[in-house]
């Protein structure tokens, strides 16, 4: 039984935020550095993004986990802090100052950035504002730190939930920020979750690592594979359970709150992609294996084609079969069916492969809802995936024509 | 020596075009009906799209020139005849209209499609029309036919070129259409060329998919591969020179001269891309294969992110550095150098994976011309490759939010 509760990064125990605007980019109103603490060390786990070009954060980070522990989460917006020679230690500097102001190692501390690739990250806002930004630390500061890793979303990020593990009630919390260059290979962009749950840093990078997969690496926003993504999570323990060290009822049970969560996060981040007006969300089912029914639906969400078509509401179904054709998946053209749906009901367009009469007007209505299903059976298989993503609109053109400066 | 002549399609000795409008789609202007023809049987070749929804010309074009050998090419636009349950028998249906009227056999002629994937196609407009489009078949149709394979395209495209083998004056010229769901894999759009050169079919096949591989392969405008992409080449052998039979020094003349041709269409092509503003060249030199040069250029003018920078005349270098990151080429980021260059200048503002002081001033000048070359030296390797594409803008997202209706 999973419940959704309030209190995002803080909702598990022993976990304080806060989030400032420090000014790291001149212009910006909305918080820009924040920071997540446990009261004690958590297990930690983290997945990378597979971009060779990595954002000088990740090296630090990936560092600073390696012994499967963790404490605290410094993460910065307006400045991704990759391609810059000095990069590396910037981020060291970063993990320092937080570091020395709590009084835990340097070493337990995972350091993220996000915002424009190739400009000198200077360390003095940050440096200035760290007393202020560790002194607001509290329960109530998800909110804040959700604000603080944001770029281009227009909304924040943040959920948690409470489910049982060992006979005691555990939480699990997030924020995360989207919104443009995003295409997951293995990891995805920024998400931090926290939990209370007492389980061994091995199993707890087993249960990130294999849910990202039907997770964060099924969204996507724009095709472009981030050089910072990461997904973090620290479990502190506080929930009192006994440690998990096998994959037993209680990893299962964690195992599928996580999911709730990575899976609501991919309807947000989607969502909220750049210049989106639509959440796109592609089902496949039918499919021989389930590795056909994640590629096939993916490039289904990933098409520009059939994006600018959701845009403008347009059941261009022909775009969808397009997709499923040069995606890779051995799916059967002439098997495939396709229908959309919203909360205006549900049409069905394709058969076959081949085109059925409909209402245009009802497809109309259908595809002018902001939150789209399309939903494809590739035939008579056991296996299914669903993808996230969003349309394609003017405004994510306005948005990234001039992003930089 | 290879020189640009005028006539497209009908620069080759004994080939005849023609283009009219026969009303496939309401409100269309344009001529939508196109013909070619060869005084006598040619050698004919093709590549098709790698999708797996596969339009039923296509189908049927690969088993009438399964012989080597056709003599007309068919096509219209404003509906692509794919997925549809009847497509194979209306693409039988054109090529016998072709060839009753012109008194050959249906397997010698080619037929292709473009359009709307999805809605049945009427042969009642086609037939009507076929007299007509017979009729008026001559040397100076290419125009005509160029127009009747256009769909969003705002511009038509056909060039020849005339190159010497086996000491006589050969012809090699095309017409071509894009300018959306391009990003081909194996073949491409639509192109249809012509020579009059004397050439075996086998050898005439090698020819024409080894060169796709360096043109229209290195070439995307969306990231969507089309259902209907042909690219054919019809040799009628009335230039004179002896036949070619073995790959020796008349091949090496007829594959530059083809290269000549296709990489001047992939221009034209992708500066035609759908709501398009600028033409993106993109090289990349010292690679340390050819595989890894082509992946990279390839992922850089695919990524959505800097297409967008790019209408925006941004020089947003660090998305050229994430595009060549998660291409999957073996480059190593740190060794790559990036500069811009138009008919403005040319400026650095990367090197070493790292960003360096650039104006942005000039910057901005040399980005907003219309034709820009995105220079990327991967490091000390030995090979290069060029990939084309464009930007992205309003204009596209506007094309194909309301395409079919």
């Amino acid at each position: 039984m999973i419940r959704s509760i309030s209190g995002g990064v803080c909702a598990a125990k022993g976990f304080t935020a806060n989030g400032i605007l420090c000014g790291i980019r001149k212009g910006r109103t909305k918080n820009d550095l924040s920071l997540i603490v446990s009261s004690v060390p958590a297990a930690a786990a983290a997945v990378y993004t597979q971009n060779k070009v990595k954002g000088a954060p990740l090296t630090v980070t990936k560092q600073h986990i390696s012994d499967g522990k963790a404490q605290a989460v410094i993460a910065n917006s307006g400045n991704a802090n990759t391609c810059n020679a000095n990069g590396i230690e910037i981020a060291e500097a970063m993990c320092r100052l937080v570091a020395d102001g709590i009084g835990i190692s340097e070493n337990d501390v995972v350091v993220a950035s996000t915002g424009v690739i190739g400009q000198v990250l200077s360390i003095d806002p940050i440096a200035k504002a760290m007393p202020a930004l560790i002194a607001g630390l509290s329960e109530e500061g998800s909110d804040a730190a959700a604000q603080g890793i944001m770029t281009t979303d227009t909304v924040k990020k943040e959920l948690a939930v409470e489910f049982t593990a060992g006979g005691r009630t555990c939480r699990l919390g997030g924020i995360a920020k989207g919104s443009g260059m995003i295409h997951p290979n293995m990891a995805t962009m920024l998400v931090f979750l926290t939990s209370d749950i007492a389980i061994a840093p091995a199993l707890l990078q087993k249960a990130l690592s294999e849910e990202i997969v039907a997770s964060f690496n099924m969204l996507s926003i724009d095709g472009d594979t981030s050089t910072n993504d990461m997904v973090t999570v620290l479990a502190n323990g506080l929930a009192g359970n006994p440690e998990i060290t096998e994959e037993n009822e209680d990893y299962l049970a964690f195992a599928e709150a996580l999911h709730a969560v990575t899976s609501s996060l991919c309807r947000m981040l989607a969502k909220d992609g750049e210049g989106a007006t639509k959440l796109l969300v592609c089902t496949v089912t039918g499919a021989d294996t389930l590795t056909d029914a994640r590629i096939a639906a993916k490039s289904v969400i990933s098409s520009s084609l059939l994006k600018a078509a959701m845009f403008g509401a347009d059941a261009n179904w022909g775009r969808i079969l397009c997709a499923v054709g040069y995606s890779g998946a051995a799916v059967d053209p002439g098997q495939v069916d396709v229908s959309f749906r919203s909360a205006k009901g549900e049409i069905a367009v394709c058969e076959k492969g081949a085109g059925i009469p409909f209402s245009e007007e009802k497809a109309k209505e259908i595809l002018s809802e902001d939150e789209i299903d399309i939903l494809i059976s590739a035939g008579n298989g056991a296996f299914s995936a669903t993808a996230w993503g969003c349309d394609l609109t003017y405004d994510y053109v306005k948005i990234n024509g001039d992003y930089r400066t």
